[in-house]
């Protein structure tokens, strides 16, 4: 009988081995030559704990909030589509896993099951990621999640135009899973998807998606707002001003556009540009505990996975999911109590070392 | 049935099976140990760029003009000598191709086919690079050119004195093309090629050329000037002081010279030292498209690539070439969307990141 | 006949074919991604000596003192559990390989042979290392180490919470050997031994340990107090305050949480907030003798090997821990001889060079 | 028929094919991990020239003097005992071959041949590498080398104490040839050599070599003396003072005490304090044309070479170590025509760049 999993790299061993290869491919690729693919992890292993001792850490806690909402650790479930890929039950079993660990899931536009249905097989707080394809299929979009019970709209901004995924189109990859918000639809796929169903784009043919909409979206509900993908201090001080209740740094995974800078590099310049007046949080690279500890040192509230929700559903749906977030649960615990710390909410200064050369280093005009 | 390059990796391994072994070492080779052209895409890769979203860029332009001439878009063809040995049309079936994507081609002094004959098949603006092997070819170079139309010389600065590839010498190879700009001479083929026929030596026993030289050649001709091969502030600085139109920043793809820093690491110091007085362009090392955006945004005005429309020809002449610009487009044109920019032409600062020790570093006097 | 080994990697080679599989994984294992294990010696080797000649240093001494212990060189064995892992003997075998070598053995809480039997059998000064797993066991083993004549207890502070080895996990290695300290106790081996036999879980479920439980600590005993595992300046000024003798700046072999920088690294932030008032030593990546002059060059008195003490053992029992420590000998001497210093007491300044960008870069606040 | 080696690479391939495995070894090895070994080509790989252009550079002229002797250029032969590993003829061909390329040889007390046989074949001038084995035998070896015709004393001074190479330990490599400055005494060869015979242990039990000797041996011969293997500016400084006419910087190609900087690394801090004071060399790790122009850039005035003269002596005895030596000289020849430099006695500042972080970093004191 083999092991449990011990680390979330042991849930990506197994789910390669149970995927079939283009899921895989789909699941594991970066947009273009990996590069940024690559750099969300190193740019993470070039940060160090500064363990502090000789504390009393007995009751800690690890519990925090986003937007409100009580989450059992900082570890939340990035918005991904067709969570079908890895597993039949879908964004269904994912949203099981992440209740059973007490925590957030966001929900992608491009789910395989439906809002409606992942709302009632929620026992944790949901958040509909949002891809903007026209006012109209946004508005019913918006509407429906506050329905269902969302409890935020996370909107996407790093796609404003496709990137394809160089392995999907090798393997002539197709999206097979039907998109359950747009069931039954008598629209054409390729409008309701946004994708002229070439294979690895994402996203096209996407309308504009400007600060304008951003302010006719906040006029259309009073659910608080995330904008995923922000990248630099420029935009997040912006989207600041504009009102906007959190900020997801994200590379999306490295899988939109190549040859940026690691996600976690990115947050240091989006706090200090943000002053506090939203909540940041970070995906891309999250692997380990201490990953977490290192993104709330540097400022971020919370951090989201998305890849290693693919491989807890790939190797057991549901549970996988659970056993996905309870490593990561384990690894945040005692990465804090090697700090000293009694809370994710309250840490002491100068918990990483941050290496001379570390992050963007100068901008350059043209 | 194989699926289409879907990068520019994708032309360079297909030419590799396509091509004879030593057709293949000469188009890679650099000079010595190619530390040189490693560092062409090292550095590079170093940069990252700074998406911006959350803008409308649905009708964003990446064409722009280099000296006047209108392309349609910042990414030129290299001259290269000897594109027979890439394909049976030489330099026709690339001029083709580059006309096929309404860009610009520069024509080597060394090419296979005559400028004439270039000319005749191009539809694209061309501009012809001369290496100045005394005063009397080049007076007949320069009106020649003149006469077929070229619309600027460009002068390489950067082969004072001859530099082996070692895998040519190894290879035993020796030039065997015709070289189409002197075709009938009765001049040996010694003293019109500039080299001595041994394997491996691009140019030789070249007169001096210096910047008495270029005030001649000033003299001689109407057309703009580009100098191509400069490295360094000191010489850009002394190029736009006597009034050249053009500076092409160029390790001459790590083939002339090893261990001098990427070509792309030049660029800021010979963009403050021009102070706007002459177009700068960069070739080697040029591969995707975000390649092209960094080097805008370091102030260049354009790129040029060089192996790979090598590798395009080889793989399908005329529509290899096109293939690989339209591949290298359809880059540009994502890597623009994504920094959230309307046109190449007007960039705004910050778009990238340098890293700390990036480029030269200090400079040390004896 | 093979070799003698001719240094620390050879003995590290023979004793991996020597052991049991299980038992080299847990001698060999750092935590998690072992990160910290590899940075241990990369931060040795970023380090330089600068080399200084035409001295005569005929008559050179690496002999010191610790905490007024005369040793025959700067290099001592840290506290490691259960040697019995590596060769029947135990630490009685390498108490008698340290006494062979004229240096201090650091016996562990967790060893196999009993305190009293290892003071028996050594011929060097000992210390006491204590896991704090409640006042009465505590209170019974300082009182214990002062009867068989240990000269200090080396409190462990950096194992505030298990901290599992993923390879001990993935072999469902179980703690084998009995526990020296602890033989005939009718109390159950889990609260004894502070663990509950969980494979890989080296330390668990222990009361807390801080700064007040120091204080009682140096309450119930007159001998002088070294603290194992800081790792900050902030600590290290804490425990200088509080009048600590000693501070063992160590990773624990990287062996206890991944993610921090090399031990070394930390040294000289923490001899800077010491100011002299306690003696630093530093363990956990020394292999070579340049590694030890580094550490005194620092600012460190003495080092401590822990795995290559394993490796000797499992070659040869305690002549191996003595070879060990000669070819240590041999190495620190040579090093000293090439820095021109005549006593590792008294080393001149500016006998290293250290890299920009070397240690822990600046600290970030959250 | 295979090719002519067309670098020196190329003839380290061919020696090592030609070599019994121990001679190999005995060439190639470094102290102890070869880490000195490998940074004296990663410091040098780490600068890159400035090319300058549009210069007449027909008439450059890379000869030049040291202590003014002439040198057709600025690669000398390194001292390194025991030739005949490579070729029966021993120093007898590496002196002709040295003559035949004008370039200067330095010979070792520990040579196979005599100075007399070496001074008899020689046709370019000779220094006499010079280890202090004690009073007597210093004065009989200064007094033989003046009559000879060795025009100066470079004294080795960073063998302090013996450094074993680890390769020849393993290998049992004894010390095989004869040495020729020696044949004939009645001494015993453990005093003569300086060594006991014990394998790879190149120097021992000498007696003090310090200042006081230097300036005994100052006052023992007219000849100009250099220092070889001086590795930092204090000492440098000291020896300037004290009136020394050279100083090699080396790290004896990292065979003597691993764990130093490149020697490349050292020159900069030790040009500044000689401040003209003496003539700076540099050996250990050139192998490139190119590496000779950064030496001189930095202040060095010529370069030495070590193994490459072994592989030109085992490849084909005097012809070889002609053929290195005429390979360094095309690659130092076309590096300073494209620095656009006339004379390597007067080469213009800012030939290089020195990146961020290179050489030293900071000094630390104890």
């Amino acid at each position: 009988m083999s092991n449990d999993p011990i680390n979330l790299y042991d849930y990506e061993e197994r789910a390669k081995l149970t995927l079939a290869h283009n899921d895989w491919d789909t699941i594991d690729a970066g947009a273009m030559d990996m590069f940024t693919t690559r750099r969300n992890r190193s740019a993470f292993e070039a940060l160090t704990l500064r363990p502090r001792f000789l504390r009393d850490i007995t009751d800690r806690d690890i519990s925090t909030t986003v937007l409100g909402e009580k989450i059992s650790m900082p570890v939340m479930l990035a918005p991904a589509g067709s969570h079908m890929r890895a597993h039949p039950e879908g964004e269904v079993a994912t949203a099981r896993g992440a209740g059973m660990s007490d925590t957030l899931m966001m929900l992608s536009t491009s789910s395989n099951c439906s809002m409606e249905e992942v709302s009632a097989a929620a026992s944790g707080p949901l958040w509909f990621q949002l891809y903007h394809r026209g006012y109209e299929l946004t508005e019913m979009l918006v509407h429906r999640a506050e329905e269902a019970g969302f409890k935020a709209i996370v909107l996407t901004v790093d796609t404003p135009t496709p990137s394809p995924k160089e392995r999907d189109l090798r393997n002539k990859t197709t999206r097979g899973h039907e998109l359950g918000n747009f069931r039954g639809s008598d629209r054409p796929r390729s409008e309701i998807s946004g994708t002229d169903e070439t294979p690895g784009w994402e996203v096209s043919r996407t309308p504009p998606l400007t600060w304008k909409e951003l302010d006719w979206l906040r006029g259309l509900t009073e659910l608080p707002l995330v904008l995923k993908g922000i990248r630099t201090a420029e935009d997040a001080h912006i989207a600041a001003e504009s009102g906007v209740n959190g900020i997801q740094v994200s590379t999306h995974g490295g899988r939109q556009l190549d040859m940026t800078m690691g996600a976690i590099e990115m947050v240091p310049e989006i706090v200090e540009a943000v002053h506090g007046n939203a909540e940041i949080y970070v995906d891309s690279g999250v692997r380990r505990g201490s990953d977490v500890i290192k993104a709330l040192a540097l400022g971020a509230r919370a951090v989201a996975i998305g890849r290693p929700l693919f491989w807890g559903l790939a190797v057991n749906g549901a549970e996988g999911v659970h056993g996905v977030l309870e490593l990561m649960r384990e690894e945040v615990d005692r990465a804090l109590a090697y700090c000293g710390q009694m809370s994710v909410q309250e840490l002491e200064p100068n918990l990483i070392n941050i290496p001379d050369g570390w992050g963007p280093g100068s901008r350059m005009a043209p």
